[in-house]
């Protein structure tokens, strides 16, 4: 790296300082350009979106002529397979990242939106306007299309984005980036609306998370690790994911024709997901008429079950579970157990051990079915539904930036209103205060 | 301190290892009583609010008395006058407490509110349900009127909280605080809902704003050091307020009767408070016609001017303006004045030198306005009124727990709404993913 001005997709190895020069420029860039995005009109963002739709199919020989040098890097290094799976682009999956920005496109524009506006006794009147956040800095490991993805909610949210994926798709990444740069360019907006960081050195990232002067959130995509190490260290706010440690009660008064569709789907559905559930709670006094049934079906599924020792009582084939099965997110064909008394139990035992993400009851109760949804402190609580529904698309926002897990700004599946915020705005008349 | 079981309430000198153990026994009684506030029908909320302005009304003496302890320190350690004002309770103070209080009672329950429930093609309806925070860590100065707005807020809005005022107001707090417990205990609601930090050593301030665990969010109240130390160490995420650099724009398209009497309240209705008018732009085409008579008003109320060259050529009493007097909150008689050349210079003045707290157009025309309003990055914006009015009660909000300059979560002022989150519901028929 040669100094601050270097294209952002450049590609070299560099010293600590020039790291630091090097992100202040994206970060300046990105600052100016997101005063341009913010103002920007909805036919220019939907235009450089289709665009980049475009560029992303004319290009796509390209794109996994690109792709190809990371896969085979990583073969070199060994990566385990899943991850070379994700790494992979296929006509398929760029297919997949022509249509996801198709989809944004068509969503309507968040941006400048107002709400609310009450007159005042003053004689104001008051309400709010949706705004973007401003930048938004993505951070996520192998899947390149994540690329096409955040960039896309990124523009239609009038935000400017730094990303920075994975250094094992740093090709893949660039040539996805030139046809960001290009659908952008077309539509008249700055292609520093959309940079990628041009470095794989790991101190970008720590650079990145503190520059809050330049960026003004941070979503990290990513395994669990990452995501500790990002919250831990940023000083910029992260909207982030953490476990999906999700939950299905099976109450008494439950329909169980619909109980057991749920509880299948929610688990085996499939494994490696944050929404799957990873323990069912079951009320006692329908124990036996429900779980030896169901748990055929999860054995005969290759689910392996640890219970407690009420439901190893009804099933031979489940092992102990212990205090820790109930901490843990398996994202594998396993599934813990538990049997409680009453609604009340379920509740207590999903506030303790959740990780606030996705719980689902089923009952055909009313009461039962409101308390639920009113005490369960989760993003997403559902009634009679399966929790794999904690979706951004299934809920209807479109796509998703990610699911959050904290508490504030935005909880649950993060759509394009994720990435705004709302300002006051007032209108007068020559008021002043007396 | 003897160990962690001690009431809060008990004020002793301890180790370091003490305040840890001590305000996890604080954190872990707050997260208890939070799911127990989360639950809390709007009846018992308020009457414990009703209950608690009774006790204040009638304890008035004691906490007067107990006041004076902490005014005869104050004096004894020659604290300036100005803080010994914040610190002093006074009938009126006290009356005021006790209304604030009845107002937040007569505020609407914003806790369980359901909004947006719209039918998916998947057949499952979603939508959001209002959810308080959980528990809020408020961190204030010598004002201990804000041990009971505080506490009156965070109750309505279904959380629980910690309170951790000014070391020079603890008898005060402490006396507050026993009211609010008993207001709380009448109502049948937990007294752990309301705590006031027992000990003044300041490493209980660290041990608050890092405890993820069991505190949600944390919201200062008080001077700019403050505020910045506490954004820098806190691990838990901050709603906070910096500076107040708040600007008015007089285009030359501005009513002038308009803009002379937005221009005055603005500055000069009072200096020190955080919505103040530090920076006054005025467009070249009508600064000629209206400096001069706007600047021998400010001259004749005592305030001091400073300008760039073109300003200071229409007022010779004005001095100059430095670069640094662009960025400064002055808090006093102080204002600034810059003379542009039209809305665009307004707009990258304010965008480059204000806090993003609020600011103003002083301006008839329709165009002009709107570009403002959209293209100014601040938690309030304005068209033809005072900078003034950027503040809870008169936006409508009923009380406000702060003035929000971040982007995430809240801007601008913060009511009750500004202390919850929403969480989705879902509510199905047995249904799952396909």
């Amino acid at each position: 790296m040669r100094n601050a001005k270097m294209r952002p997709t450049d590609i070299q190895t560099s010293t600590m300082n020039d790291i630091k020069e090097y992100m202040k420029g994206v970060g300046q860039a990105a600052r100016a350009a997101s005063r341009t995005m913010a103002m920007a009109d909805s036919n220019a963002k939907n235009h450089a979106l289709e665009n980049i739709a475009n560029a992303i199919l004319l290009n796509s020989a390209k794109l996994i002529a690109e792709n190809a040098k990371d896969v085979a890097k990583a073969k070199l290094e060994e990566l385990d397979a899943a991850s070379i799976d994700r790494l992979t682009l296929t006509e398929k999956t760029i297919n997949g990242m022509a249509e996801g920005l198709l989809q944004i496109a068509a969503l309507p524009d968040p941006i400048g939106e107002i709400s609310d506006m009450k007159y005042r006794p003053s004689g104001i009147q008051v309400g709010k306007m949706r705004v973007p956040l401003g930048v938004i800095g993505i951070i996520y490991e192998s899947r390149p299309n994540v690329t096409a993805d955040a960039a896309g909610l990124c523009l239609k949210s009038g935000n400017a984005c730094i990303l920075r994926g994975g250094s094992e798709a740093i090709h893949s990444n660039q040539a996805i980036a030139a046809c960001v740069h290009q659908g952008l360019r077309e539509a008249g907006l700055p292609e520093t609306a959309v940079q990628v960081v041009g470095t794989t050195d790991r101190a970008a990232v720590g650079e990145l998370i503190t520059m809050k002067d330049y960026v003004d959130v941070i979503v990290p995509r990513g395994g669990k690790s990452l995501i500790a190490r990002i919250s831990s260290d940023a000083k910029v706010p992260v909207i982030k994911h953490l476990d999906g440690i999700c939950h299905v009660y099976i109450d008494d008064e439950a329909d169980l024709s619909k109980a057991v569709r749920i509880a299948i789907n929610a688990k085996t559905h499939r494994y490696g997901v944050c929404n799957a559930m990873e323990t069912l709670l079951v009320n006692a006094n329908i124990a036996e008429k429900v779980l030896p049934e169901l748990c055929k079906t999860y054995l005969d599924k290759g689910v392996e079950l640890r219970g407690d020792d009420a439901a190893r009582k009804l099933v031979a084939q489940m092992s102990a579970a212990t205090e820790e099965d109930w901490h843990t997110e398996y994202l594998a064909p396993i599934l813990s157990v538990r049997i409680v008394a009453n609604v009340d139990e379920a509740i207590d035992h999903i506030n303790t051990y959740s990780s606030q993400h996705t719980d689902s009851i089923v009952t055909e109760n009313y009461s039962k079915a409101m308390r639920f949804l009113r005490e369960v402190d989760s993003a997403s609580v559902m009634v009679n539904a399966s929790t794999r529904f904690a979706d951004g698309f299934e809920y209807g926002l479109g796509a998703e930036i990610g699911i959050s897990t904290d508490k504030i700004h935005a909880r649950g599946p993060v759509g394009l209103e994720g990435l705004t915020s709302q300002k006051y705005i007032v209108l007068g008349n020559g008021q002043i205060r007396i």
